[in-house]
């Protein structure tokens, strides 16, 4: 077959339209994108993390290790090379691939639907040329099978941190997830946020002590952790009709869920707390460690609006076992959970016997992103990152663009040349239609004098800069903008 | 289900090995990678370009287009929802979803095997609102379902960069991909390299000329272009076998594609050329087009011996149709071509009447770091990215440690508290294995002197800095390393 002929015509073209649950930015919005990540990464990487990548496939049973194996709880997409035209023409020809999965013998292969389960594999397999406690980042996709209608995402970015020690890991690394989140949020500029903490012991300490038997208290965390969801009166609700808690011990627990604010207020209040709880084990080691994790928080210097206690957040479905954080948008509640994450005893157990206990948090990217546009909080601003259009307005001086373009890039300064035959008007407009900052304009007459104009897109200024200055001129707007 | 008590026990681990084909970097190396990514995009954004992420799916009709969509030529991994518990319970409970695939009904998803196909897609569907000529870059991994045997990658990140015209695009956009090319591997500083030049409708004017009938000049391209792995001996036996060529054809031939060398040269001895070959539309139009790449190349300040033209470089079974680019290491021309490209006539023909001609180039990163990882020329440096090691000698003064890791972070100094129960000699033992540069070290004896050891893991170097002074030392030091 020739490459350069292909079968389709023109009268047959392959119809593109967008896949729902699979999101893909406009160049304004992918920049905006970036911004964040690029964000997450440098605090990520400022709090002594390495990165780690993963491939997009694990095997089948690494995946589904946790149901056991043969089904699994998680809509997860599974992968298998097409038929190709090689295997029809010469079936059986080549030896059975051992790695090879396909749609009759079942999947060997799938996509992760998440970063813990690589994380988990990839420690297990490489734990004795891994220097602990690893503390790793990772951000990358991950993809889940969800039905379309569901309006959830079957692709999405989520950018992970997390500490694993070998056997144990001190407890003040848990008051650095909230130094880290804070200086995230921060430095994106979203608008206020408050990072909430609690502790699962605690709260499961608690829920014994008011008479939720063992086998119930998975059950009522999850719908304690719907409060802020769906209010008081339906958790109050649930917890009497499912768990057949007397009026008096929903009450007890109501009260106790909505305890909220600075944590030595909160603090204090717990430990003045008598009855059944204060000589619960549980309830006592979670108040230790909720005590330790904050009084690290504020030696961290993270500033005081940033976070608080909220005995309400269980991180419903999760496996943590001790810490656990969620973050909100103080102005946009109904974006929920901006980050969340907590402790866990030992990550890896499926795969290996070492002892891995970690804590880490994790954020949407993708959600994240989507919404803040939705809600107008990103804006998608520029469609170019380069500030600078060097203009053609005489195209028998396009060496001195092209040269001028190649300083400019030298000097650090993302820079365009416009090479298409088009008027200066038609060029000035596809400047503003990107968003650049300057134009570099210049034809016989600037030449002559030895400058360039340069027009500033913003302000709509235009003024004469010495062709020699054109570097220092440029990159000290940048640095001191006008607007 | 209880998330929290795993089926599996230790007694019945979850095997965890490497898969072949799925590559996946140890922390040092991953840090290598992203080094080398980031000096790409740098390029990529300093010229212009903005950021494109896809999704990792696309329609199969979308991959297969070209191939004429009922079977494909390139090994394509299809997706598909593994069967889940809530499927075999409620079987028929939910609509077919729309987008839904399945390997009974066959895949009607597929992952990306290059990031040109989503490009051409993406192009199509929001031409309307993009900005044109259309700049931009795309960073992501690609997956191809090779055979494992074949020592191929199933996984790989490509960075590409393309310029898309709406109708027409100026020749002169050819000489920036030079360039930036250039700018990428000097920044990279992985040793000399050379990127080489030519233009098929150059070679293919020429092939005709020589009487390589319309037919087979593909073909005669293809074989041409393995001129630097198989030498000159056997294409001159594979034209002759091949395409019947005479011996006096073959000789033409092979000292056509053996002009190589600085462009001015290489220019002149083409101008010069009589014969057939002159009076070949396809080689003169070829001809105008070098001169025409060749001078932009200079005149955006490429230096000289970053690049040459190379008649041999063809692009085998590529799609290009003018200008294309190969990048090759001058002291390791076994790595082969680490960046290749060129310039095509129209990208999106299968997918929309708008006619969008471009030119890009491509790096296939993973390749090329595992290659450069396996040569010895990234030496995988340390396995930290945060510069300081916050010991802590004395437990009892955590408060001051941590307090430090807050201060340097807000420096935007990298720095890692060591958190652990351990003495200072296991602590420095961490540091130098994980590659620290300094460690911060502190006791009674300096706290009551207000000051901090400075150890520089480097030199080994030791010395006291006041308190007030550690972020301006520190930052010093790294700004004009010792070493």
């Amino acid at each position: 077959m020739n490459d350069m002929t292909p079968i389709a015509t023109k009268c047959s073209l392959v119809e593109v339209r967008p896949t729902s649950g699979l999101p893909e930015f406009l160049p304004n919005e992918q920049i905006d994108f970036n911004f964040c990540t690029d964000v997450i990464r440098k605090h990520y990487e400022l709090a002594g993390a390495v990165p780690l990548q993963t491939p997009a496939f694990e095997r089948v049973e690494v995946l589904t290790a946790k149901e056991g194996g043969d089904s699994v709880d998680r809509q997860i997409y599974g992968v298998a090379r097409l038929p190709t035209r090689r295997d029809a023409k010469a079936e059986g020809a080549e030896e059975p691939d051992e790695d090879d999965s396909s749609p009759e013998t079942g999947f060997k292969h799938a996509l992760r639907f998440d970063l813990t389960v690589p994380l988990a594999r990839y420690t297990a397999q490489n734990a004795e040329r891994l220097t602990f406690p690893f503390r790793r980042y990772q951000i990358q996709p991950v993809w889940r099978g969800e039905r379309s209608q569901s309006g959830r995402y079957r692709e999405f970015v989520q950018a992970d941190i997390d500490v694993l020690g070998d056997g144990e890991l001190d407890i003040l690394t848990d008051a650095e997830m909230v130094a880290i989140t804070s200086g995230i949020f921060r430095e994106m500029k979203i608008g206020a946020f408050v990072i909430r903490l609690s502790n699962r012991k605690l709260l499961e300490g608690f829920l014994s002590s008011c008479g939720v038997p063992p086998g119930k208290t998975a059950e009522a965390m999850r719908i304690v952790d719907k409060l802020d969801k769906v209010g008081m009166a339906k958790v109050a609700a649930e917890l009497a009709t499912r768990l057949g808690l007397a009026a008096s011990q929903t009450e007890l627990v109501i009260r106790f869920v909505s305890l909220r604010g600075r944590s030595d207020d909160v603090v204090e209040r717990l430990k003045a707390m008598a009855g059944p709880a204060a000589a619960n084990e549980q309830f006592v080691r979670g108040l230790q460690e909720l005590e330790a994790v904050a009084a690290g928080v504020k030696l961290l210097g993270v500033p005081e609006q940033d976070w608080g206690l909220d005995l309400s957040v269980a991180r419903g479905l999760s496996y943590y076992t001790g810490t656990v954080y969620e973050t909100t948008l103080v102005d946009h509640p109904g974006i929920g959970s901006i980050c969340s994450g907590g402790r866990y005893d030992n990550l890896a157990s499926l795969f290996t016997a070492r002892k891995l206990p970690g804590v880490g948090i994790s954020i949407g990217v993708t959600r994240l992103i989507s919404r803040l546009i939705e809600a107008g909080i990103l804006k998608g601003a520029a469609a170019t990152l380069a500030p600078v259009l060097v203009t053609s307005l005489d195209r028998r001086a396009m060496d001195r663009y092209l040269a001028m373009t190649g300083r400019l890039r030298n000097a650090g300064i993302g820079a365009e040349p416009f090479l298409e035959n088009q008027r200066l008007g038609q060029q000035l407009r596809y400047a503003s239609r990107k968003g650049f900052r300057f134009a570099l304009i210049a034809g016989e007459t600037e030449f002559a004098q030895g400058r360039w104009m340069l027009k500033d897109l913003v302000t709509g200024e235009q003024s004469p800069v010495a062709d020699a200055d054109i570097e220092i001129s440029i990159a000290a707007s940048l640095k001191h903008p006008s607007d």
